[in-house]
């Protein structure tokens, strides 16, 4: 329950980055049985600012939305811009701590120049705290760094304890905000904070971590952090931290939802997971797909959970993308007019397969939902995944 | 009356060029008020096909539709690329007729090449009905050749004769596949042809025009070809050519759409009018207001018809583009909120004008349709134009 509305878990929550879904309206999202939406606390500090934000009657209001919503912490961007992001480390153009960084941290916080204006911003647990109660989501995020894979242990440790200290300096300012409204002209519904797990792929760290958010007065708790370099790792890592959590708290997995990881997560019970995926993979064209139609159309071996529409087979196809999906997409539009947007480079291309998508994962998260107390998850996963 | 449904007119037909209006998808469209849209037989022609048009049910059906349509004979675009657009005969970079060009005209139809293959395309008016019947619009367009305003007199008279010759040709096959539908796999419904008057800005030549699409068994007449090289000329030709064109059949005007030309073309009799205006300034930021708003925000002796929401005054504005609009934009979505949108490059800000823009012209036409029998057609102009 938020103050915007109740909500079922497990859930997806869709990002509207800068306070948007990349080529949908609202009413789109709404039609399209979403639930929660997320925006980056990041983004709008940087554009269009947080007084902006709440002037138009903050990010639900703003965003034509009015349901529910959460905002990050903003200190998963500024630490990409520090330690650079997977793909660098792909690359070998990957930034260590104390190389050349866009980043500087202390004991207070964060200090960044925002790459538009080059302006210095300096950001601490109080000020994500009072940024995102101007903002005015109903679930908000504790202040904490988020270090990747490659760094050295005795880093992720010491980045760890520092996260730990800026939580807890988050929920106090929170709760003394709490108290005191009229000074900081909060939002006029109550919200939520969530403390975040961090740990890297480290047992020990990730236990200290479960047991400091476990302890501490948080209203649920997000998994952070690296979670590995491969697949059976983050699995690892993931199932082991939610294992050191309490139950009687609301538990996200943040950045994480392909398909398989969502069946393995609510396996374990997570509770809400958010990914960029839908909405992006939209834009290049790539349809998701329940397991039959994956398996007709690129394999069942594949481990793509799209089908690519771009691909001239889908050419002159008259079928939808799925026979049996009620999204709008589905119901009016075919594969090859959607091809054909696609090769022309029409901009409703991206829209359709969005719409699709995104009521392809409210509609995997409803199934999901029935099938966890009818004890049906094996069946429901054969379904939408294929494999066991 | 179409076989799609009634059509309301006056009334706007809004450009779907390739098929879709430009990130609104159909229900939105409809959302909007619209009654009718119109694809080029040009761009369907080069992709994705007649064929595969045909295949994925035709236009109504393929773009998700099902409403009224018209399609355009792909004249227009063909002898754009021979002459030159408007913006290179600004620029002093056209091309004359004789000069190197992409087309080559015989007696017998138009030689081009489609830029993206290199394919040579010879389109004669048998074959744009041909095209245009498995296209399947409601109303269809007789090929002519639409002569710029650079052009000789002599060229455009010669032109003229040709044109005639080919619409004459287009509605003879017409006739004939109308009575022998099986072996052309037509659409399902009737179709209407509209005959084209040419004739440039020579008042012999449009009264010649004229009399041929008089005489001749067309559903409805186009206006077509050069108006002039301003709006006082395009006035008084429009005027004079509707003046000679029976009043027992529909007129279209093509390629026209400001506000301050619809009023002028309604009061002339005109029935429907087509422009990309709309959707194309949504993409640069530019939402049409009625005159108050226009006054206010970009003062009233200003040409424009629209407010440019990426300018810095909009920055945080929590009004309504229109405060007394009732489209979904302004119903739920402020012009600060657009603006962020626009500065960010998130593809919801055009979409959220191009809702607007579609609306408001729908409005504006049904407030006209009103006017007409009420006598009130004075008062309506101030309210939406706000000069006499």
């Amino acid at each position: 329950m938020t103050p915007h509305g109740a909500l079922e878990t497990p859930a997806f929550i869709f990002c509207a980055t800068k306070g948007a879904i990349k080529g949908l309206t609202m009413e789109e999202m709404r039609l399209a049985q979403t639930q929660i939406i997320l925006a980056n606390t990041f983004h709008l500090l940087l554009s269009p600012g947080p007084d902006i934000v709440q002037n138009l009657g903050g990010l639900a209001k703003m965003a034509g939305w009015g349901g529910p919503t959460l905002t990050d912490s903003g200190g998963y961007q500024i630490f990409s811009m520090g330690y650079g992001s997977v793909s660098e480390e792909i690359k070998g153009t990957r930034r260590f701590p104390g190389a050349k960084s866009h980043v500087k941290i202390h004991e207070e916080g964060a200090e960044f120049r925002a790459c538009h204006t080059g302006e210095k911003i300096f950001l601490t647990p109080e000020r994500s705290t009072d940024i995102q109660r101007k903002i005015g989501a109903d679930l908000i995020v504790a202040f904490d760094e988020c270090t990747p894979y490659h760094v050295e242990r005795a880093y992720t440790e010491e980045a760890l304890r520092r996260s730990h200290r800026w939580e807890k300096r988050s929920l106090t300012h929170f709760k003394k905000l709490e108290k005191e409204p009229a000074g900081n002209q909060p939002p006029q519904h109550p919200q939520a904070l969530y403390g975040v797990v961090q740990g890297g792929v480290y047992e020990d760290l990730r236990r200290e971590s479960c047991d400091f958010v476990n302890q501490e007065d948080f209203f649920g708790h997000a998994i952070g952090g690296s979670l590995g370099e491969n697949k059976t790792q983050m699995q690892e890592v993931v199932g082991l931290t939610r294992g050191l959590l309490r139950n009687d708290r609301p538990v996200h997995l943040l950045g994480i939802g392909r398909i398989d990881d969502i069946f393995h997560g609510v396996a374990l019970g997570i509770d809400t997971f958010d990914c960029v995926h839908p909405t992006r993979i939209a834009r290049h064209g790539g349809a998701l797909v329940k397991a039959k139609e994956r398996a007709r159309c690129v394999g069942a071996a594949s481990q793509r959970e799209h089908i690519p529409l771009h691909n001239s087979i889908f050419c002159g196809d008259a079928t939808a993308i799925e026979e049996d999906c009620a999204c709008v997409t589905c119901q009016h539009y075919s594969r090859g007019y959607v091809h054909h947007l696609l090769k022309n480079k029409e901009m409703l291309g991206p829209i359709l397969i969005a719409r699709h998508n995104v009521y392809f994962m409210n509609a995997l998260m409803a199934d999901i939902r029935q099938a966890i107390p009818a004890g049906t998850l094996a069946q429901v996963r054969e379904k939408w995944l294929g494999y066991a």
